[in-house]
């Protein structure tokens, strides 16, 4: 039975990627408009092509430097797994922002004939990444594990550990790229996103988009290696990461019992059905007759896709390991399948509350967004500071509906069920991506419309998809970092039960004998020390990356005001801006600005071990860093849901105002809201999101020090 | 030995209040100046008195509603703790703002003398409310706790509950003053400050203190009540709290120890040589000849004091309980008077660094403010970008300080070694609250002279005053929350050492039966809850906080645009605009703003105590509001300093380029900074510097919940 679910994972991630296949096909057909319109999409798509290129001969020489260091380290199996993550971490982005590119222009082209048509081709487009993350991580986590047990599951192993340490090596090889995927298109996206829209909206008073903007093509290659590709990667990652921490914790939890095997493949068939349930929900995204509610549209596809989603896990529930049956976990904790189904239920209405919660924050219609709106009315202070505290106070919520879960499922399944209801959230990670992904295309699309001088329809209609997306982004990263919460206690479960596997067989680890029992409790100064390490990480990495923006944008100005000044035909449409230049010169900057800041938490977990190795010991070492595992989410959590809710409330208000509110456009509120915009961009689109992936590499870096110090010392 | 530690405690606060008392009478025998000045000088008082005493009587109703719970619940002497700490507290704010605003219009003509002479009369006036702040805490503290041991000593009092709750009260009267004092005042000051700015300089781009902006006099009275009076309740609630927590440290861990009465009075002996050091250290606040370095001036000042403070704690522990003598913890640990000692050192020199840290990150010598300033050439959105970029950086050397400091003290002498620096750390507040205190007066003395139209000269001499202001008040308060991360471990500490106790003595107390040994491990979900839920409160509080101001401000900027409007004489010069109004309107708006976020730390561990209850029973519960105390730290600690650091970046980045770099005043980047400037605003001298309280409130009030518990359950 185990077997044949494996089988079946691997078969829904083979759909999957048919479904891509067949979906970039049907993409691909479609018309891409006049020559003037190609002519663009070929500049954007060129420019995103030479900064992935460039942008992945980075990562590879870390990753090769790494790879060598895992290999010499942990061995080649385990080296292998980092690899295996790499790469498709990897491709799943490339493979995003390749599509991406190539749907934008159809999407304007769509969008002459009709919205439906134009939301069409954008969400079918998303959808193709979204079903590439959610598959490609499937696939890869189940035949690395079938290969790895050869096939005889999990408890007939003898070589347990190196599994174990395999599948966690994926998972590191996966957030490596993504951090840097994430800040390096962040850093890019929003470099050009700034840095032209400052000069040109709010200096040479030009829309948005404009041709003769020297930075309108860099800011939508942006779009797709930012939001795109680098959005991907992080799925990808934190898809692979949930499982992988879920399976560990089974392997963990039923070690000796006779659901051992069922335990560990039961994550793998909730990401199967999940992944069926999202191609089949992704058929429900369509425009009712005669309305023009592109979220309402979109909603449909995400509700059928929770209800089929319900559906096949209360299937795999009953088929792989039964309502009823029984489980005892090694805490002596007894649950049925029932509660583990629950913790799924739970799951999946997290999903739901963090959507909810996240439209509240930063969709026009409520509140916050339009008290931003009117707090622009007395000038950018204000509207920045009513943003800062939408900001602050959206992160209250999505903690309480994480604290509620963790409760919840806790007294259902104990820690297993915490995970349980994890692995579910990110199952349906095929359907969110989407949602995602839909975003950077209708940018697109809007782009090409008002650099093609299309007529005003068409970049209303695209406007009107392109609205939606600053909802749906926040959405995806406030449902990333909310995983990453109520992961919390799973990924620090796998590290201290790690240490007690280690300390069980000091004769083997010698390095851990004794550390059986180690000191997690908040008297422990050295906990402490480490909850406060860990906190002030998203504090210094969210400085960092904002820094680097800002920096990419102030060349970006700089770049423009030359064009703009040394050929004064460009304002007049008489001469073309050089383009490239632009492009050129982000990519540089955003490469050589996302080293630093990505090794922080590579480099942190490695750094406490060492410094209280020599104050305290080594079992004071490892629960300050364990602590620190735990300091890194608390803090990290609010700083993330503060960026990506605040960032998009102020784009929002923005939105709202230009929509005749207040003013309306050009108005004196409008141009503060643009200040608030500019604001929210790094906040929404580089830090923000990009603190999900540093937490998990803390976190799997802190899981890989304990196997070397294993092994090695 | 003991006694007389006590009687010499007494004698410095009656010192501190000598000093007050004479330093008032040498202020007020200065010269008022013109009739014109002290025209509006009194206007700046009575609006000061006007707002301070409705105030008041709001605390006051609140302040006895909760005083005749605390009556009911835990009887008269305890109750009357609480009215001792929340009077004293007022009257520390109440004074300082009287002198302050008397001050004021007397360093004004000071300055048409010489930079000395308004110096000299500026600084004294912050060390009158300094001196007033750490005299009264230290004398309250210790003569409640003689009345309460019957000037027998803690060993042989027979009510030793009492006695802890009765000190535990005190701080929770005070913390309550403060919380209010510095939100309320927070929301008034900056309300006036940034809606005036708005207006004013933005808008009509005339001078900050023009007589013509109908918020200027408002703004005035704002330095007054905010950064005055509601900072130096919130000193005085620091430095108790802090005391207080010590001694009930103290009590506990010597306790049956010989040295218990020693080791009680300890704080109590730091307290006063430090009060006697800061006292001397302020006759060394004087510019070099010819010298117009007004930090250094007050450098010398805190390098005096720290110099004496460290001879006077030498002395302290030599002859109240020797360098050589040990002492044997009820944890097992011994320590000699010597530990104690140098855990004293390193708080002081936790308060050297990060009164370095802190000017790095906001003075206009350094990289940090440099590069918010030369932000502001690309514009508005660039500026805060970058602001908040250093805002977030700021955060980590402070926490590694404070983690040093940690790991330092805990290494010496444990827990009691974390709370002796943290007590040296505060005992140096005379001197601290002095730096301070003599920003609003500067603040005020500019504002008077560009009312009354003085000469150019004397405003460049106020102008120099103040700069200095912007870093010495970020000082105070990266200084204030500093020591509360670095004393959350002693809160911690006294909240689950009393519910030892009680455990321990379940016969009287049953509600605590069996919770002797309770899981504060972070493996257990309720820990994660705890923290998770403690680590919301500081972004919801400043979320709150930043609403409130920016709703006061919009209110302030109607207002001022009508008059503008209504009365057109006054941008002429011909007509006097209504200043009244405006203070109204905001004496109204901070009072009604302050109620609810005042009450988040009040009720949050009740509430969560509650529904944890419920949930996981009253063990889990207990665990969980202990975990939240730590959780609020956690993020508090972050959250408060990137305010106060951040908004003193950018209020120093506009004053670098108002002194001529970027372009200078009027330029495109001294706009842009004057944004930033108004976004600093509400950060660093609302929300930020209440985080403080909030944790103290938090802290306090979870431990009379302790006592309630364990009396009436």
């Amino acid at each position: 039975m185990d077997e044949l679910w494996l089988w079946l994972a691997v078969a829904a991630g083979l759909i999957a990627i048919a479904y891509g296949v067949i979906q970039v096909r049907s993409i691909l057909s479609a018309s891409a408009g006049t020559e003037r319109m190609q002519e663009i999409a070929a500049a954007i798509q060129e420019g995103a092509n030479a900064y992935l290129r460039r942008q992945y001969i980075t990562i590879a020489i870390v990753g090769v430097v790494i790879f060598v260091l895992v290999w010499l380290l942990l061995g080649l199996v385990v080296a292998a797994g980092f690899l295996i993550g790499a790469i498709l971490s990897g491709a799943a982005g490339f493979i995003g922002m390749l599509v991406s590119v190539r749907a934008n222009v159809r999407t304007t082209e769509a969008a002459k004939s009709s919205l439906q048509a134009g939301l069409s081709l954008a969400f079918r487009a998303g959808a193709v990444t979204g079903m590439l993350v959610a598959g490609l991580a499937l696939l890869s986590v189940t035949i690395y594990y079938f290969v790895l047990t050869g096939g005889n599951g999990f408890a007939a192993s003898d070589s347990q550990r190196t599994i174990i340490d395999g599948l966690v090596a994926l998972g590191f090889g996966a957030s490596l790229i993504s951090i840097f995927a994430r800040l390096g298109g962040g850093i890019f996206t929003k470099g050009a996103d700034v840095g032209g829209d400052m000069v040109g909206k709010v200096e040479a008073g030009i829309p948005e988009d404009d041709p003769r903007n020297p930075a309108t093509i860099a800011d939508n290659v942006g779009d797709n290696v930012g939001d795109c590709a680098g959005m991907a990667a992080d799925l990808f990652e934190t898809y692979a990461v949930t499982v992988v921490a879920t399976m560990v914790l089974g392997s963990i939890f039923f070690r000796g019992d006779v659901g051992l095997d069922a335990m560990m493949v039961y994550p793998l068939a909730i990401g199967a059905v999940c992944i069926i349930a999202s191609i089949l929900g992704a058929f429900f995204v369509r425009l009712s007759k005669g309305s023009t509610n592109v979220m309402g549209a979109l909603y449909k596809g995400f509700i059928a896709s929770a209800v089929f989603s319900l559906i096949g896990i209360a299937l795999a529930t009953h088929f792989l390991i039964g309502f009823e049956t029984a489980f005892t976990a090694s805490t002596g904790l007894t649950m049925s399948g029932a509660s583990l189904f629950v913790c799924g239920v739970i799951g999946l209405a997290v999903t739901g509350f963090i959507i909810w919660i996240t439209e509240y924050y930063t969709g026009t219609n409520y509140r916050p967004v339009r008290s931003v709106a009117k707090a622009s009315e007395s000038g950018h202070g204000t509207n920045v500071i009513q943003g800062l505290a939408v900001s602050m106070e959206s992160t209250a919520l999505p903690a309480l509906v994480i604290i509620i879960a963790i409760l919840a499922t806790f007294n259902l399944a104990g820690l297993f069920g915490i995970a349980i209801a994890v692995t579910t959230m990110l199952a349906l990670a095929g359907m969110v991506v989407a949602l995602d992904a839909f975003g950077p295309v209708t940018d697109n699309a809007g782009g090409i419309a008002e650099m093609a001088g299309l007529e005003g329809e068409v970049r209303d209609t695209t406007d009107a998809l392109d609205a939606v997306g600053n909802t749906t982004k926040a959405v995806t990263k406030g449902y990333a970092i909310g995983s990453a919460g109520l992961g919390a206690l799973v990924l620090f479960a796998a590290y201290t039960e790690d240490i007690k596997y280690f300390a069980a067989n000091a004769t083997t680890y010698p390095f851990f004998a004794g550390a059986d029992n180690l000191n997690f409790a908040l008297h422990n100064p050295y906990v402490v020390v480490g909850l406060f390490f860990g906190g002030l990480l998203p504090f210094l990495f969210a400085g960092w990356s904002m820094t680097a923006v800002g920096r990419a944008a102030q060349a970006v100005v700089t770049e423009v005001r030359r064009q703009f000044k040394e050929k004064p035909g460009i304002m007049k449409g008489e001469e073309k801006p050089d383009y490239g230049r632009a492009v050129d010169m982000l990519t540089t900057a955003a490469i050589r600005e996302m080293i630093v800041p990505s090794m922080l938490p590579v480099l942190s977990p490695i750094v406490l071990f060492t410094a209280i190795y020599f104050v305290g010991g080594k079992f004071e070492a490892l629960a300050a860093v364990g602590a620190m595992l735990l300091g890194v989410i608390v803090t990290g959590l609010f700083v993330a849901i503060s960026m990506t809710s605040g960032g998009g409330a102020w784009d929002n208000a923005k939105k709202y105002i230009e929509d005749g509110h207040h003013g309306g456009k050009g108005s004196e509120a409008h141009k503060a809201a643009v200040t608030g915009d500019t604001v929210g961009d790094p906040y929404k689109d580089t830090a923000g999101p990009a603190v999900n992936p540093m937490i998990k590499i803390t976190n799997i870096v802190a899981l890989l020090m304990l196997a070397v110090l294993a092994v090695r010392f």
